[in-house]
């Protein structure tokens, strides 16, 4: 009987013995594989974090003990200690197991992560909860040297220099964000890795004053604490407050039971530093690491995707979009979080590497820079997940629509995203960017269009942000190719009946819409939208007429999105029009596939066409 | 002829000799003084902030060097020396001048700021576009020690490891954000400042070392660059890649002047750490800075507001509320972003030292650490403004809303703020916050209902966010005390004729509509929506055929609001309605009092009153 499966509850890795644990990582590394090679999930984070879960689950209790997974996308191997292993075949599948820490799943997860850096600051609400309830369980973050690089983790690093009970942060080090590592904190933890006679250094040094400068010793130990801890690798830490172990070698579980045993006893914040290495154990993961973030299902043997003939996705069509804009316009640049190949902007790097950045997993400093890069006469074009543009709300408000700058907003991933599942949901940009006054909003409804739209963002000298979904771009309807006019709609066809008012992504689906209600002897017009902000008023005012029915459709949620905003348009001109709103309902949406999750939320084809014959239906027997 | 008024136009200040900077320091400060004791307008950082921002324009050329001034009320200075002493008049005024750096107002301003920690960011865009489009002015970030604990501010720094021309980055060490300061980072700048000591203290380790163990300083200087940067005041500044100097007394000009001048040699960035003393020169505010950070009119000689007879503010009734919750329930704590005053905190501080926190500037962590408080068991109250909780509008949605956590957001300052103008205007909440699924939005049309309100947030166990406005509570409508009921509006007076349904603030405004329009024979009813979200349906189905007209008024743009929402929810079930929307525009609002600001985006009751009639005469004519 492999070890593995002798664990099928939480605590089940406390009867392993201790000469076992290097085997017992082995089987986790091949089951991960193995699994994932199928569902396809996060590799790298995981392989790179095997001895240091095993090592929280040897030294800690679950449920009682708290441990907060920092972006969550390294707790496959928690889920597989607590009890879940049978459920990877299922990962992040429709109702099956998500990739990220959920509460739902167990009560050995804490709290529900997927955004970065969140970690320390909800740990450290949990600890002033346990000094005012009372309590002796243990509460612990797990955090990335990348997620470091983010706000929010300073934010909370800075909270902790009064603490007086124990606060366990782990700092997994594998000098990675997604893609390389930028910045001054990932330089210094780097020196500290680097710089193996250090303590030694500090020791020798130490001891020499004593013996021969004593008073300049006791003199530094009244000006600061010691010479020790002066010059005590992480430093920048014990001078937050928070007490350093490390570096420890983060594929030695012992030696990390050891130091959580050590932490344990402080009362205070400490943290772990411990040394990991991203793909441990799989080969073509750890050549890759970035390839295997997250990864499609793949061939174990020789590390390749099950699919390689992959279809020309949005993100590069903006890749090529941004080299081709580039070469005749020195003035264009741009800029990613820690996301570099995830937005496509690899190329553009290699190429215009003084005109490329990464910023980290830094979001809001990424939108305030492109707005200083504006004002100094650049174009900055902020190539961004939708759902990590969230943290820069403010900063877009206040930093660039209010000065209103010419700062373009490339948002991938809007719409369904898919496997990844709620905190990933690309469903909310629509609503957050179209409240902000000054905002021009597009989304393209194929391909060619979101390059033309590039190409007409640069040629308006103000906040412009064009979404696109994630996967294959569609390649239809390319004769279509009006030339865009801000605020103005493009009709697709005009056959009067029903008017499909689309936003980007759902132009093909209103096709389909058309194609499925034809037969059933309702006719309709197609319109692309183009502009969610501002609006084709003068269509608006025309279709009221025109058509039967006018049917906004979005892949976003209705609160505050497109339909929101032509039904009070509507409502404010005084106009009565037939109007439907084909919208996300309002509610968080779980992981699947993107075709169950347009189904599952009504916005797919079927689901519209019947939401159409519905409301005509009800509206001939008025 | 007073010194000051030689100053007419940018530069003007070098025509000053030296010897007379104390002189002018002392001029402009009684003209501050004089000016805010009139206007009202932000004192003690001003005051803080004199010879500071002499120097700058001593060492530098404006317009063409650039300063961004972060949070930018400490700008008043700079106002002056670039011309504009003349609109200290109208500070604040409608059509006046900004207590603000504003582009529109001058080319000496580079970066229009409101917000905090966005300083070092916005300059370091500037100075990548100053490295591609090439030039050679300086540019330089003013931060505050309190803008430090802002993620934003640490985001920036580490992006500055690999900066290879200069920036300019001062940072002006008050040891106060608005109110006391909190955090590691400023625990660290305080031990700069306070040990005196240290400089000699290193220089005489280092030589020692020197002499007696020349093998260990070798081996140092190979570890890590050298004992003297190990051992440098500023070493957290250093690590960052950031050249550090300092502390340098923020009110002797001519050391500022060389500090200044010095850096621009550097080929990196620099920070200037200037030790400064908010309220400086004007007693009152010396002893009570944070009652002078934001000041009505005030009397000179006393230091006390000109109108003394304040009436029961929003804040205040939150206060007392807060203080009687508390007792019966130990699970309540109060949370506030370096706000403990402005949000109403004090008593609760003192009362509950505990249970009350202060995390800094730091509205994200503020968030995030609120849901880590409830996963504890807690019951945790962010007491927030409107404008600044829009920091954290990703945290809300991931941290808290996903997993549907009780945290209270008691939002204050919502709706028109008055004369801290654009950056500071609490009206986009109900559009962020009612997009959001689970959030539970209310606002209370008077004090009573806020109260009712907090109460009823705490008998829910999901988010929740209570929007109550800037000044005085509304004290009228007692009797109506219908018990809060999830999703219920509350009729205030059923007549039939027009049905005004109203959102918080506007229901004082609704009863001053209806008293309007009864005279020209058009009766009102109204409705208190107290939910934005969740809406009550029944009421807008019942009401599209019971009232000629429906208005729904709200303190908040048009753009995802609650107009939108209602306008949406009738065309989804396909009724046709006369609805109007009152909303504020979807554009930024600048500064004026409340009531000018109403008039001018069309909320006040004239207004309201002749868009109905405007309404109803077109509806008539159809």
């Amino acid at each position: 009987m492999a070890l593995i499966e002798k664990i099928n509850h939480p605590n089940d890795i406390k009867k392993i013995s201790p000469d076992q644990y290097g085997l017992l990582a082995e089987e986790i590394r091949q089951f991960l594989v193995e699994k994932v090679s199928v569902t396809g999930g996060h590799l790298s984070s995981n392989l790179g974090a095997v001895e240091l879960t095993m090592a929280l689950h040897i030294a800690l209790n679950f449920p009682e003990d708290k441990v907060v997974w920092d972006v969550g996308h390294q707790s496959y191997t928690h889920k597989i200690l607590t009890g879940r292993r049978a459920e990877f075949d299922h990962l992040r599948q429709l109702g099956g197991m998500s990739g990220f820490p959920k509460r739902k799943e167990s009560p050995c997860d804490s709290f529900d992560t997927g955004h970065s850096s969140t970690s320390i600051s909800a740990a450290l609400g949990m600890v002033r909860a346990r000094e005012l309830r009372g309590g002796s369980h243990t509460i612990a973050a797990v955090i990335g040297d990348g997620a470091m690089t983010g706000g929010l983790a300073y934010e909370a690093l800075n909270n902790m220099s009064r603490l007086s009970s124990n606060l366990i942060i782990i700092l997994n080090d594998n000098n990675m964000s997604i893609s390389r590592n930028v910045g001054g904190m990932p330089k210094y933890l780097s020196e500290i890795r680097t710089s193996s006679g250090y303590l030694q250094l500090r020791d020798r040094i130490y001891d020499s004053l004593n013996d021969t400068l004593p008073g300049v010793a006791r003199g530094i130990s009244k000006a600061k604490q010691s010479l020790k801890s002066l010059m005590v690798p992480g430093m920048y830490f014990e001078d937050m407050g928070i007490t350093y172990l490390g570096p420890i070698n983060g594929h030695n579980v012992q030696d990390m039971v050891k130091a959580i045993r050590d932490a344990k006893r402080v009362n205070k914040a400490v943290l772990i530093h411990v040394c990991t290495k991203k793909g441990t154990g799989y080969p073509p993961a750890e050549k890759n690491p970035s390839r295997f973030h997250g990864t499609p299902p793949f061939d174990v043997k020789t590390g390749l995707p099950l699919k390689p003939a992959k279809r020309i996705t949005y993100t590069d069509v903006f890749s090529s979009t941004m080299l081709k804009l580039a070469e005749t316009r020195p003035t264009l640049v741009g800029i990613t979080a820690a996301m570099e190949d995830g937005v496509g902007l690899q190329r553009f790097h290699t190429r215009y590497p003084n005109r490329f950045f990464d910023v980290g997993i830094a979001e809001q400093h990424a939108v305030t820079f492109a707005a200083g890069l504006a004002l100094g006469g650049m174009k900055p074009v902020v190539a961004v997940y939708s759902t990590f543009l969230q943290r820069a709300y403010d900063q877009i408000v206040c930093d660039v629509c209010l000065q209103n700058l010419p700062v373009i907003f490339a948002i991938d991933r809007a719409g369904l995203v898919g496997s990844d599942g709620e905190t990933h949901q690309g469903i909310f940009d629509l609503s957050y960017l179209s409240n902000i006054p000054g905002m021009t909003v597009m989304a393209p409804k194929n391909r060619h269009e979101l390059t033309e739209m590039l190409r007409f963002a640069l040629s308006l000298n103000s906040p412009v942000a064009i979404r696109y979904p994630r996967g294959p771009a569609y390649d239809g309807l390319r004769s279509c190719r009006a030339p865009l006019e801000k605020g103005k709609a493009e009709i697709i066809c005009e056959e009067g009946g029903v008017l499909l008012l689309a936003v980007g992504s759902m132009v093909k689906t209103a096709e389909d819409v058309k194609e499925k209600l034809a037969p059933l002897g309702v006719t309709c017009s197609i319109a692309n939208a183009r502009f969610v902000v501002p609006m084709d008023t003068e269509l608006l005012r025309g279709a009221a007429d025109r058509y039967s029915l006018v049917v906004t459709m979005e892949e976003n949620i209705r609160s505050g999105g497109f339909g929101e905003h032509v039904a009070s348009w509507y409502a404010e001109a005084g106009i009565s029009a037939p109007l439907l709103n084909i919208s996300i309902p309002d509610s968080f949406v779980e992981h699947g596939t993107p075709e169950e999750l347009c189904r599952l939320t009504g916005i797919d084809a079927d689901s519209v066409a019947q939401r159409i014959l519905k409301r005509l239906d009800n509206a001939g027997k008025d």
